[in-house]
């Protein structure tokens, strides 16, 4: 055994790269081995710009929290978006707002995120901040707690920048909705607000489309939906959020767990003036574009009118829409009946419309 | 608004790369954009792969769990160890230990788990379902459920092949140890088994120091030597899975959380023939090293010898030692006593000893 003052001088010639930024303008390798630049990244930085809570900070291997008040609803998301900061949002916010909404759709309240980033060496540390900050005020706006977290840095060319991985806790809230199993023929689908816009916003930032203004994406928290709802005592069947896939992967998913037809009227669908132009323009189907901010319903026709009146009344649902209808099992899962009345299948997303969404 | 039959050709020319493999044997973008392909990988691959539990394959965007009978723990680990499959483990036991120790020795019983892969395009569906089987094993003997799941693919070269983030819920159980903060001078320290394996195994296959054969990694749960020491009902201050920073970073964390001063032993450490020789050839220090299944404690005189009879008396415990004790403040946070009795300064673990070693 070889004593040793610090660190750098444990290793064999060659197996020990020094880290290559020691302004502190750049994430280095040493700051995520553990030891001391670890350590005060995460006080000086990170902890510093997350919010203070009652359970945040703590230390140890994990946060200690109290006994929930009811059933427990557990997910996880990582992020991997690119770019990192686009029109109408960035990585950080999408890391909570993506994970605060899927607790939110399965009819919990969000209480408590973990947040595991991977860095590639070389970072900005100007853009690691701006990403904190962003978390920050994502996290306070949807009443969550960051509890726990974990930082891993990779050498240059192992990532794309940052990765994100938020994994939420939540409690069920009663009565918890039966979900898509239950659906059936005769409930009406209903969409929270016009679709597709992250989508476009990320194939727009991407590809340099050119349009003016630039697309915005979608990316908000559904949580005062739900709150909404939940006061108004508004039953229904299931609700998801349209991510990856778009409208069109949760009907599809719904139809054949329900063993049901959907159909989808398209001129009931609700668009954005961005995303008809695109659309048409491209020749893209918004119902395929993914959302980061809107809600998909399904609800028994006696509650269709109540569900309407409460999200007319929310910011984030004064555009929901009745966008079609449940039928009985036909050979297809999922149709849409165009302007003419004529319908077309419409089949489950495939292939790779846009790496990299979300 | 345009009707389309697939996925594919919703994109203008030059926006949709189209999967390079359609033979399944490697990892496309197309699993990872939330349609069929990921439908498929999930149902015929993942869920398959893993272990049936009560709350496993709910499909929703969050796992529906019982209400826990205590407090939480919460807790979150991304792994990017490089080379994947290492002599004596894999990333995928790696992410299920290390997430389950870390619940461990915070006191819980950890019960549930999360998993996010993030896989780069072109990854071997091989070596995908290999640590999907390893995952599926390490659940099994720490018996823990993998409740919810993520799934993102990332173009070549966006990632190094595959890495994984697994969050872990426990609850605690009565009493939990007081934590770092409540060690006093005069308590013990304690680890259960043989330190830096872990650690070394990464360097010498990634640097391929030849030795023969090559040394394995402590990779390993944990959960054993608690369950033993709460049923023997051995009380002790805090306790740590000693990872990145080795023993040495535990060592400084708890000496700072107590306002205290810790004393090391070097002829008490306890090494592999392996660690030893490596250490003494390259000039390492073993308490710097890495563990991945070697827990440290800080236990009061009087429960001790109780905490040593009931760890030799575990698989993982057979080689338990004491090595060194807790001093009231000085000057500085850990000392390590040398074979001839001359005391050295153990600095904080700094710069980078080996990227990616988790």
């Amino acid at each position: 055994m070889t004593s040793s003052e610090t660190g750098e001088s444990l290793w064999p010639s060659g197996a020990c790269p020094l880290p290559r930024d020691s302004d502190g303008r750049q994430v280095t390798l040493a700051h995520g081995e553990g030891g001391r630049e670890t350590r005060r990244l995460i006080e000086n930085c990170i902890w510093k710009l997350l919010p203070r809570t009652r359970y945040s900070g703590q230390g140890g291997d994990a946060a200690r929290l109290p006994r929930p008040d009811g059933a427990l609803a557990f997910t996880t998301d990582s992020y991997v978006v690119t770019p990192l900061f686009f029109p109408g949002g960035d990585i950080g916010e999408l890391a909570v707002y993506g994970t605060v909404n899927d607790l939110a759709v399965m009819g919990a309240v969000p209480l408590w995120l973990s947040l595991a980033f991977i860095v590639e060496e070389g970072f900005p540390m100007s853009d690691l901040e701006a990403i904190l900050q962003s978390i920050a005020a994502a996290a306070t706006r949807t009443e969550v707690e960051i509890v726990t977290g974990d930082t891993k840095v990779v050498p240059r060319g192992a990532a794309d920048g940052i990765y994100l991985n938020t994994s939420g806790v939540g409690v069920f809230v009663e009565p918890i909705p039966p979900g898509p199993d239950q659906i059936q023929p005769g409930d009406m689908l209903v969409v929270s607000g016009p679709i597709g816009r992250h989508g476009l916003a990320i194939l727009a930032a991407r590809e340099n489309l050119g349009f003016e203004p630039a697309p915005l994406s979608d990316c908000a928290p559904v949580t005062d939906l739900f709150r909404a709802v939940r006061s108004a005592g508004v039953q229904y069947r299931a609700a998801r959020d349209a991510t990856r896939g778009g409208v069109a992967a949760v009907c599809q998913e719904w139809a054949r767990a329900s063993r049901t037809t959907f159909c989808l009227r398209e001129s009931a669908l609700p668009l954005s003036d961005e995303v008809r132009g695109a659309s048409e323009l491209l020749g893209l189907d918004p119902l395929f574009l993914a959302n980061e901010g809107n809600v998909t319903w399904a609800v028994p026709p006696k509650h269709l009118t109540e569900l309407l009146r409460v999200l007319h009344g929310t910011d984030l649902g004064r555009q929901a829409a009745v966008i079609g209808e449940v039928r009985p099992h036909q050979s297809v899962s999922v149709v849409v009946a165009g302007r003419l009345g004529r319908e077309r299948v419409l089949e489950e997303p495939s292939g790779v419309p846009l790496p990299r969404i979300c």
